[in-house]
Formats: structure tokens, C-alpha cells, sequence
């Protein structure tokens, strides 16, 4: 993807060269001085990728990297250091300070383009996930951006994929302080393995006997149940052009053989982070998408969910000649229960309520909040006998055990009107089986509630 | 990315052929030697992409394209039908079904992995989108994927960039019977009013006088505002290079001169087709989450979102010493028009309630349900004065014309009572003001109704 990158350096003929560079590969270039430009440029989102100078005066490049990651504005933009010394000291406290990858001054053309492009690549696919959790927070149900970046990377399920005992033992032993580390010698077993574990980052060996390791990698990145598992190469000096073109086709990461234990803990942290990230903003969106048909008071459904979903299993029913059922459930005298020991109380039992009858309805049936004290529930393939059954047994759950209020200081009885109305075959649609089902809750309550009546069929 | 390519042709050796290749390459190859399979294989979501033989027994090419262009379920794939003769009349047909892209036996190798890599990254930006839109069609809000599917690729805003007026006039005539076109001639000009405009496709030329219009792509693909306008490249023979280059970096499509005039239509259609799929998911997506903060009878805000953002609004009060002040508001009476009108009018009563209040409340106030039929207003940087002011205002417009209800076939007199109250220094927070606010409205009930109260400050 064409990108905009942000060069981050305090002497101009260094943020010119790169510019150039840059520039002759079609990327937008845009150039800061000074950490706190970069800083503010980035918090403004004017750009997809930094490169960033290590050696500056005032803030230094570990500083603003490490100002970058945790700012939940800026966390998901890939940071790249650049520096004119290449000691191992640096680039660990570079990734340390939660940089996506280090590289070295004079810098090789072809390793700066195929990361840059990697880096932005993998970007672009997280980006409408982020815009869109973005709006969950403007929304005001959470802030998923803030608790994705408090993400440390830690306690992860690490798949290492090594046919070297001993470099597998070694890796393992490192990994094993921070992380749960499952070793797979063999490259198809590893593919099932990951396809059938929730693990949260491979790490592959690219010299596998009888195996190109980097096949491995492809198929993790391509599988549907796999693609969201971060990928790290480990590869040999003369692997240099695999590990350009697994970076080309979506593989994370990679760390050169002999692996530096530091080095390969601070990458691991790096993608588990970035794979957690991703997962909290996907778990925010889904939340407050399902929100959208919960009742907030009970977690029942809401009267939109049931709506929706009715009509579709009535028509099915209907297709399918099977009987489909419903209960209409009233708490009896609920009011007096508000008026005697307030609304908070009646929430109580509300939320008691749904959950008894939680326990005494099955996955497939819809368990709905209608409004007020009223709940609805559908029971696909149930008769009116059936139907009568399961209302009797959750009349007599309500009507058993008290409701405990006010924080467990007090208890209160509790019972529970309920009609039931099976389809039959005049119905032009479902609002004919709850006219039904309302009509029966009604006769309940007239012959003096606590009671299960069933409409005529 | 890397990526499941599923090859379609009922030739053994040509599947062999291609599938050498792509593995190659590190695709993962499935084949399918019929139409019927092929659709199969789609379904169930098995492959990323679809390399589809022209001829073949039974279903041909063609009609497999439709049916996958045409289904909700697989039109997301991408299509690139592969014919061993270059009949202009054969390369239409195919983009009429929906093809993303035609390729000519033998094979280009560049071409074809070219093509493959960026249909494949184009989808990954928008796999995403698509999974969240399919979790709102879970949730029975709607099906935005038959929606999308359906959309013909008509009546788009493009913007055309040419500075050759004859070949600008002559596309834009062709183009003019099914868009409507804008040319622009300076490439500069051009980005400007791709970032201010609301086009749905950029057509460019490459080959500009004094700019490369290459880099111009590359900047509407990068740039926030632009980068889901799809972009079209139109070159020369020569330009293979850059055009290699463009789609590497991200552009959709091109298109070579002398540019036939058929096939500009078809591929412009297919990419505002591919454009509107995902903006219609990309808003079924963001509609699905609004809904949880939204009351489903009203429109207005619910409880829910209510209590998110007022405790951050109260802050921002105290912390900028600024005042806030709450309306309670109840429908007087409202329980006498349930009776006497039955609850549908009861409903469009607080319809009605809610749009008229609507009109008189800013867009920086919240307006939210608070339950049943009382409203509740929060009006930021207005003290009690200010408030009680809009409170009678609101009065007001209620009392002066009736409701009408029973699809206007009557109509009933309704009045409002409302408590007023303003933060204050010793409020602990949001809930002592509502606290006021609500005792106010009790006072104002007891002192006769339809008027407004203000709590001492």
C-alpha cells in the first residue's frame, strides 16, 4: 500500500536522503526535526509510519518510540529506529522502548522499502477495525483504544515451530519466563496444531529438514483460522531472500540465527502485543454491535432482537411444518414491589429473574425482555404441551426460593403469571401467536396469577 | 498477503500449469475442474481469490462469475478469468459478469502474480469489515451483504484526470451516460478536489505533462480522505513498469490506451460496485453500532448512553468551573392516553414528544429516554436560568398544538411537566443534579401540572 511516512531526525541531510528514497518509490513523505514535532504530527494523523533517528537533542528516539506505544492515539503506528551504530545494546533498548523493527545506517535500500511496505501492509488491514472501535468510544461504551495499548505482550500461548532440538530447547528455556511455549518438530502437525490451539504467535524455523519453512509461514498467514496469528521467521545469513519475500506476503517479523535471547524477547512481546491490540478493538466492536439487542437492565434480549428474529423462525416453522411456541411471562404485582421497597429493589428482582429463567430455556430459544416486568420466550419445535411444561417448571423456580434485595439484607416472595400460545395453522404471522400468548397471560392474572395458562389451540 | 487461490478449469494440465506457478509464489492452490464445484469451494469461504477458465463444459466462465458477483455470500471474492484468445468481445463478457480482471493464455507470470497480489491486499483491507458486517446480519439488524450485492455501479461522481482534452472529451462522453464526471487537468487541482469532493472513483492519467501521474495515485491512496476512493490508472504500452508499480502500491485497476470504450465502462462499474459493497458495510457496521445508544421507539439517545457520557460532561463542567444543567421531563398524564387511545397512540404520541423537543435542543445537549415516558435533557454551559428558559420554551410547544394519533385521524391535547436543576459546588456528581432535577418534576406534577419547576440552587 502506498503510505505516508514520517522521518524523524535532527539533521537535515539524513531526512533529505531518505526523502529521496522514499519519494522515488511513490511513498508521501513528510519530515520532523524534533521528537516533540513528531509527536504532535502523529497525534494528528497525518501519517502511517515512522522512521525514526535514534541519536537526537532534547527527547531522543527511544523516548518519543516509547511516548508513541503508549499513547493510545498513536500506539498502532509501526515505529522503525534508524541508527548509525549497529550495538546490540541499542537495538534491544530500541525494541525495548516498543519499536517495530531497528535498522542501521548506511541503510540497504531493499531491507528499508520490503519492511516499510511490510509494516504499512499490516497496518492497513487493522486500520478499519481501529476506526471503527474509534467510534465505539465516541459512543461512550468504553474505551477500547486505552485498554488495547495497557497490553504488555506478556503470559502468551507460543507456538515454536524448530526440528533442531537443541536451538528449540535453548529458544524454549528463554521464552518460557514470560510465555507458554508449545514445540513442534514436525511442519504439518504444526499447521493442525495451530489451526486447532488458540495460540497467539508462531514462531517458525525457516530450515526445516525435507521442509521449507516458509511455506509454513504462508499458509499461517492464508488459513482463515490461523490468518490472525502473528508470524516470526527465524532464518540463517542466506536466507535473505525468503525472509524478503515472507515479509512480503504478510510474515510479521524475523530474528536471525544465532538468536540473541533478548532480541527474540522483545520481538515476541512486540507481536503479542500488536496481535492483542488488534483483538481488544475486535472484542470492542462485536460488544457494542451486541449491545445494540441486549437489554441493559436483565442482558436478555431486547424487543429489536426479538422482533428481528421472530418473523424469520415463524417462516421457518411454517416451511418446516414444525410447531413453535410462546410464553409470555408477567411478574405478579411487580408495582408493589417498587412501591414497598423502591425501583433499585425492582431491578433486583428483575435481574434475578432473567437469570432463573436463563437456566431453564436452551441456546435456541429466544429469551427476550418485551418491556417493563414482561418477558417473552420462543420456543422453536415445542408444542403447547411442551411449551406448558417449561412454563410450569419456571413458575415454580420463581414462585420456590425468595428474591434476595437490597444488597442480600432482605428477601422478598416472588411470582410469575405466564401465557402460552403454540402456532396453528390460521396464523398469518407471529403477532397472532403472542396476540394469543397475551390473551392466555391475561386469563392467568384474572384467575389469580401464580399460574400457567395455555391459549386454546 | 499471502492467500488461497482456487483454480478453475476443467483441463488437468492447465491447473497443474498454473498451480506450479502459484505454489511457487507461496500461494496456497486449491483446484476445481467445473463451474458447479467451483461455486461450492467459494461458499464455504475455502479461497481468497478465483483464477477462472473461460471455457469449459457445462457452466462456462461466464456464468460462473455471475453467480459468485451476484451472491452475497462470495461476491466479496475476487474473480480473474483466464481465456486462451484475446477477442475484446470475450475480455467484455467477462467484465459484464463481474470479472475484477481478464489475463490471456499462455500466462504472463509478472502479470498474473502482479494481479493476484493486489486483488488479494485490496480484499484484506476490507475481510475485516465484511466479518463485522456479517455479526450485524447475525443480530437480525438487517442484511447488509444482500444490500451491497445488489448495488449496480451507476450514477457515480468521478473524477477524471486527463490533461488531453481530446481523450478527457471523449472519456467523459463515454463515461457521461451512466456518471456524472468531473475533469480535471492539473494533477495538483486534482488531489484537492479528490480530498474536498465526495467522488466515488479517480480515473488518472499517467502520463501527464510535467507530473507523474503515477504519484498522484500514489497520494489519493495514501491520504485519509482519499484512500477509499478506488483509483484507476489509464497508460501507455510503455508504461508496464509503473503500472506494475501502482498496483503494488495499491491502485485498483487500469485501464491501456487507446482505451476501448466498453470496457471503460465495465471496469469503472466494477470498481464502484466494489466501492459502494464496502461503504454499504461499512455503515450497516457503524448503523448497528449506534443502536445500542439509540432508543428504538424514539430515536432519541437511550439510558444507556446517558449515563456514559454525562459523568464525562459533569467533569468537564467542574474542571472548566463552567455550569450544566439538567431538564427532567414526564408527559402529563400519559397513562389516561394508553387507555383511552391504546398503546400504539401512546407511542406516537412519544414520537411526536421526542421530535418536537428535538428541534428546540442543540446539537452539543443530550436528549435521552430516561424510561417510559420521561426524557431527561442535559444542556452543557447553560445555569438554571438559561435552562428554565428553554424548559418553558419547550412547555410551550407541546401545550400549543395537539398530538395528532391514529395515523391523524384524531388528535389529543398533551402538556409536559419539567423539572429544572443546575450543578452546583457541593454536587458529588451527575446523579445529585438529576436528583433535583427529578425532585423539581415531582413539584411541578403536585402544583397542577403542565408547568416548570426549577430546584433551589
Amino acid at each position: 500500500m502506498s503510505a505516508r511516512v514520517l522521518i524523524v531526525d535532527d539533521l537535515f541531510p539524513n531526512v533529505k536522503l531518505l526523502e529521496t528514497k522514499l519519494s522515488l518509490e511513490y511513498f508521501d513523505v513528510i519530515a520532523a526535526m524534533n521528537g516533540p514535532d513528531a509527536i504532535a504530527i502523529c497525534e494528528k494523523g497525518l501519517c502511517d509510519i515512522v522512521l525514526l533517528d535514534v541519536m537526537m537533542p532534547g527527547m531522543d528516539g527511544f523516548e518519543v518510540c516509547r511516548r508513541l506505544k503508549n499513547n493510545p492515539v498513536t500506539a498502532h503506528l509501526p515505529v522503525v529506529m534508524v541508527t548509525a551504530l549497529d550495538q546490540p545494546a541499542d537495538r534491544l533498548r530500541g525494541l525495548d522502548a516498543g519499536a517495530d523493527d531497528f535498522l542501521t545506517k548506511p541503510i540497504d535500500d531493499t531491507a528499508l522499502f520490503t519492511r516499510v511496505r511490510s509494516l504499512v501492509r499490516l497496518k492497513a488491514v487493522t486500520d478499519e477495525l481501529r476506526s471503527r472501535a474509534m467510534a465505539s468510544r465516541d459512543f461512550g461504551i468504553g474505551d477500547p483504544l486505552a485498554i488495547a495499548t495497557a497490553e504488555t505482550g506478556q503470559n502468551a500461548d507460543i507456538l515454536l515451530v524448530d526440528d533442531r532440538a537443541s536451538s528449540a530447547e535453548r529458544l524454549a528455556t528463554a521464552l518460557s519466563q514470560h510465555h507458554s511455549v508449545t514445540v513442534e518438530t514436525d511442519p504439518h502437525q504444526a499447521l493442525v496444531r495451530a489451526t486447532e490451539g488458540s495460540f497467539e504467535l508462531a514462531l517458525v524455523s525457516l530450515d526445516l529438514k525435507d521442509f521449507d519453512g516458509l511455506r509454513l509461514c504462508s499458509q499461517l498467514r492464508s488459513l482463515d483460522r490461523t490468518r490472525n496469528i502473528p508470524v516470526i521467521m527465524m532464518a540463517e545469513a542466506h536466507d535473505r531472500g525468503r525472509i524478503i519475500r515472507g515479509l512480503d506476503f504478510g510474515v510479521h517479523d524475523y530474528l536471525m540465527r544465532p538468536i540473541d535471547r533478548n532480541e527474540l524477547i522483545a520481538r515476541v512481546r512486540t507481536q503479542v502485543r500488536r496481535r492483542r491490540f488488534s483483538e481488544v478493538l475486535r472484542g470492542a466492536v462485536q460488544a457494542s454491535m451486541e449491545l445494540a439487542i441486549t437489554d441493559g437492565l436483565t442482558g436478555l434480549h431486547n424487543r429489536r432482537y426479538l422482533d428481528n428474529h421472530l418473523a424469520a423462525l415463524f417462516s421457518e416453522a411454517v416451511l418446516r411444518q414444525r410447531p413453535v411456541s410462546a410464553l409470555m411471562l408477567d411478574i405478579d404485582r411487580f408495582k408493589s414491589i417498587n412501591d414497598t421497597y423502591g425501583h433499585e429493589a425492582g431491578d433486583e428482582v428483575l435481574k434475578a429473574f432473567a437469570d432463573r429463567i436463563r437456566t431453564h430455556t436452551r441456546g435456541i430459544d429466544i429469551v427476550a425482555r418485551y418491556g417493563g416486568e414482561e418477558i417473552v420466550i420462543i420456543l422453536p419445535d415445542a408444542g403447547v404441551e411442551g411449551a406448558h411444561t417449561i412454563a410450569e417448571r419456571i413458575r415454580e423456580r420463581i414462585e420456590e426460593v425468595p428474591f434476595s434485595i437490597q444488597r442480600d439484607t432482605r428477601s422478598v416472595a416472588v411470582t410469575v403469571s405466564i401465557g402460552v400460545a403454540a402456532r396453528n395453522a390460521e396464523d398469518a404471522g407471529p403477532a397472532d401467536m403472542l396476540k394469543r400468548a397475551d390473551a392466555a397471560l391475561y386469563r392467568a392474572k384474572a384467575e389469580g396469577r401464580n399460574r400457567v395458562v395455555a391459549a386454546a389451540a
